[in-house]
């Protein structure tokens, strides 16, 4: 008992005004980014301005052969993985394969301008590629309404990057947090079987034309090792080359017999020449406009999802930053940019970053190398596409997104929280059964939900003495706590606000009902200590809370003490407390050891004090 | 150095099973209304139940003549008022005025049997009628179609009635805790400023025919003192008789100069007799069944939160017990039976539940009363409200509704919480300017945006030691709390989850970059704590944040420590801890004071250790 506590106080006193900027900073600029001009001279701050704007001025004046001879390199093999997954995406979003050539083009010369990765291998990805043409099918039909559904997906293009944008430039990316880990799981394996059993349809009619070549069981078991070998560095190069490998090959066999399996359905002739421009075509007749809009939206998040997340693991392995909200300002604008060229929704993929980063990207050059030959493909080599078969673009696809199913983490998911696996579920069926935005609305409002019933229901925990120590934890977690006689001690592990007070009062009294029962020895019960280390936060209905529980208690003749009320809790029940009756130096303690320490003490020095007398000395 | 302090381990192992069906109880069953059947015999099971569910079983047979003294004259005083109210909230309804007589019969007479309530007076109230009228005649004009109105106005109270007792019998009641005081507060007044808005125009367009009488003047003045008598008992005589009294004095004036002034309106013939059945005024066409589920769903809640919040609030003066879910039940029940016998939606009025708990009302006899009461005005006395006029009925409404508008209740939302009082804003001008339910949900949602804002920036605080004791707390809260050299010690003030780990790894890693920054000195900076006590939960993607900061600080040579992990986040951990990496002794401490004592030994006592070292030994 010799430990001198300090008085628990209010804190030092903030305007509100002063509180509502800090608050504003930590919601809206956690990552400080201003931090960097601070004390520089007026130059400085427009070169580091400048910098920030177009991340490829902070690299290209340092820029050297020797960093060159790498990005050309992982240039040139994420272009040859690139061109025949950009015309197999375009397939996959109801469009003309060129379009998936002129997205791999244009957006990624932009990003190489704005963009603060250096890894991250910019195109068309499979997930917005599917979502985009299972959205705009709801409106319009791919295959009876080309021209129309062509217009609809740049319309979309141009939403996402403005929707992008603006959420970059207000700084609101946490908003691509609600899709969790256990959401995009599930997703993404939904996508899959939407995907594959579409395709499948396809490669199979097909197969029963071509049992003597066996193309279908060759590329599959070549594509059926890429996700594999993406974790093995050293055989990526297998991965990185089979697509092209693949359309090469069956390219080759096509062309040599040509004409003479009607079925095998080709692609057949390509225009020639770069992008054509595309600000004509954008549609916004309110027929459409709606859809457009909603598309545009889906396909934003779900592509910053992906391009963000892979951005961050590589900017993680090789130990540099990128910024979350300055990065959806770069995809924004570089889809805003693409929607005019003739560009449908473009990201940074999963699959070809990794294999950008193995090959040995140093710099955002490896984009404008892969635009590079990306344009040599659609000036000069468009006519060796027009016998590439159909079906060796089917095979990609899902070969692609059957790496999208992960079973690992589906278990890890199971095995660490089931409330988690269940969301992921509802993704997966949502997706399957339903539709692609209502799979996803579903998952994320379970995942709101959880959050909810956990405020809700905040866990009321009670406390015992560690022996030998002044510490008191959960008695239903460490089995050597212990009561002390006389005491309820109670853990509160949530703000206290309007949505839980109801329930927080009930609990309490039951607790302090079922102590009293089992008290019925005639031993005194006489306090009830409310530890609030983890009240992080209280609202005006949390404020009424402990002024009810305190009246409740004072007819049965206990005491409420209340402990390390955190700052802005004790704030706010300052200013309630007009009569001041419990923000009051008997009333709070810094610790449990303290509180249990001192009324202990008052308890032995008053024998007097009995559970009859109206009002305890005290009070 | 002497405390001895145990390990941190999991919690005992429970299966998911179990943690499921306890996580059931204490969000269902928090009140655990079965405990009083534990250990009963059969027989005592049987009437406790019968008890359970007729409350009125319990007081019945106790029921005493000195009892039926104390009800029969507060039961005749709420009659007096419920009277003029019924008929007043009948026209604030769009209804004839019967109507309001008969939803002040049937009602009270169910809920007497049903309800646990011992002064809650039944009837109709002015905020669900007007939010019944409000939200019909989005769909149907109460003037020009009555009959079709009046149908909608049944159909709704049988869907109010129904949705309650649903909320009831699924132990769903926490829903009605989202309508915040904040939000009442708002809503009540912007309710109030439609409503007299409405009844002003009628009001003024009388006062110019009734110069002479001035019976307006002398009824506001009459009336504007009621609110403030209800809160002194000894007044509440004037308030409770003063409607009353206007009614039978108007009335007489009326009647005497009959058909003098034709421009004061009077009621009219009014028929005589009994509630009507009016099962088959119910209305299920698919015209009109939407806007009657909706109404149904808004009134039932606002029925609800006013019944509840009167019940409980009473209930605790006298110190008894109301069981919320049960309440529901019965308030539910009795709006169904309600709609098939031509009353509108009824509710526990507060108002007339204070003059009935101020007249000395014991138990629900005050309600059957009361009921007799109606029934012999309804059978014998309807002639005489022939000239009551509408302006007295008018002036009733203004009153009730002038006593929602409660300024010191904002001023204190004002001074407590200003996001709080922006809810309320929100509530009142969405009420005035939308419409009842968008300006409700307005408000629910932005109250709903806060928590979810509160989870997506929790925050981390630094912690530093209170000089003279082993407790760690805020620095910016206690002036004397003073840092530790070469620890940074943070606490995390929310559960983690998918919301938050992206904010939380950044603003974690800002603070270990300031702490770097500001070490220029050479000084070592080696171990970050981060004090969990207040993470009370934690999802998958939560675990993920912990492998990425320990990997981030391990390149920087700094050790991770984790004190006092709760049960459920320790459980987590270690399930998805494969690589045995965190959790670990060395790792995981039970408080601040020991983990700094700990590893300040082990860095004293390994001299060599430095920051140039690439692996720590103790790492």
């Amino acid at each position: 008992m010799d430990v001198q506590y300090p008085p628990v106080v209010a804190p030092p006193h903030k305007s509100s005004l002063q509180k509502f900027k800090v608050k504003l900073k930590e919601t809206l600029f956690p990552d400080d980014p201003m931090r960097q001009f601070k004390g520089q001279p007026f130059g400085t701050k427009i070169v580091l301005a400048a910098q920030y704007v177009f991340p490829i001025l902070q690299w290209l004046p340092q820029y050297s052969l020797k960093l060159f001879k790498s990005d050309i390199i992982s240039g040139i093999t994420i272009a040859s993985l690139s061109i025949p997954q950009g015309i197999s995406y375009a397939k996959l979003a109801g469009l003309p394969p060129s379009f998936g050539l002129y997205s791999s083009f244009v957006p990624p010369l932009v990003y190489a301008v704005l963009g603060s990765s250096k890894d991250l291998a910019i195109g068309p990805a499979a997930i917005t590629s599917l979502v985009l043409r299972s959205m705009l099918t709801q409106g319009v039909s791919a295959t009876s309404q080309p021209q129309l559904f062509l217009q609809l997906a740049f319309t979309s293009t141009l939403f996402a990057g403005v929707f992008q944008a603006a959420l970059g430039i207000l700084r609101l990316g946490f908003i691509i947090d609600f899709l969790s880990k256990a959401i995009l799981v599930g997703f993404m394996a939904g996508v899959a079987v939407i995907v594959s059993l579409q395709q499948l349809k396809s490669l199979l009619g097909i197969t029963h034309f071509t049992k003597k070549m066996t193309i279908v069981d060759v590329l599959s078991s070549v594509f059926s090792n890429i996700h594999e070998s993406l974790k093995k560095p050293k055989y990526f190069w297998v991965s990185a080359g089979a697509p092209l490998l693949s359309v090469i090959t069956s390219t080759a066999i096509l062309f040599a017999i040509r004409g003479k399996h009607p079925a095998i359905l080709v692609i057949g002739k390509l225009p020639e020449g770069v992008n054509p421009p595309s600000v004509k075509m954008l549609y916004f007749e309110a027929t459409h406009l709606g859809l457009a809009i909603k598309t545009g939206i889906i396909v934003g998040i779900l592509s910053l999802t992906e391009s963000i997340a892979v951005g961050r693991t590589f900017a993680a392995i090789r130990k540099y930053k990128v910024d979350g909200n300055k990065e959806m300002i770069a995809i924004g604008l570089m889809n805003v940019i693409g929607s005019t060229t003739s560009c449908f929704a473009s990201t940074g993929s999963f699959s070809r970053t990794a294999v950008n980063h193995n090959a040995g990207a140093k710099t955002a050059m490896s984009n404008i190398v892969m635009s590079v030959a990306v344009l040599v493909t659609l000036l000069f080599l468009m006519p060796l596409l027009h016998y590439t078969p159909h079906v060796v673009l089917g095979a990609i696809i899902v070969t692609a997104v059957i790496g999208f199913v992960d079973i690992p983490a589906a278990y890890r998911i199971w095995k660490i929280d089931k409330f988690d696996f269940v969301v992921m579920l509802t993704a997966f069926f949502g997706v399957i059964f339903i539709s692609v935005e209502y799979g996803l609305a579903l998952a994320v409002g379970l995942s709101i939900l959880r959050i909810l019933l956990q405020i809700t229901r905040p866990k009321t925990v009670m406390l015992g003495n560690i022996p030998g120590t002044r510490l008191y934890r959960d008695l239903h977690h460490y089995n050597q706590a212990t009561r002390i006689p006389g005491f309820l001690i109670l853990s509160i592990e949530a703000p206290i606000n309007f949505a839980n007070i109801t329930y927080l009062q009930q609990r309490t009294l039951r607790w302090i009902e079922e102590e009293e029962e089992s008290m019925k020895d005639n031993s005194v019960f006489r306090f009830v200590i409310l530890e609030m280390s983890a009240v992080s936060n209280i609202d005006t209905s949390g404020v009424s809370l402990f002024q009810e529980l305190k009246s409740a208690l004072e007819t049965k003749h206990i005491k409420l003490a209340l402990v390390n009320p955190l700052a802005e809790v004790i704030e706010k029940l300052t200013k309630a407390d007009e009569s001041d009756s419990f923000i009051r130096e008997d009333y709070l303690f810094l610790s449990v050891g303290e509180a249990v320490g001192k009324l202990s003490s008052i308890m032995e020095n008053s024998p007097s004090v009995t559970m009859q007398q109206e009002q305890p000395p005290y009070m």
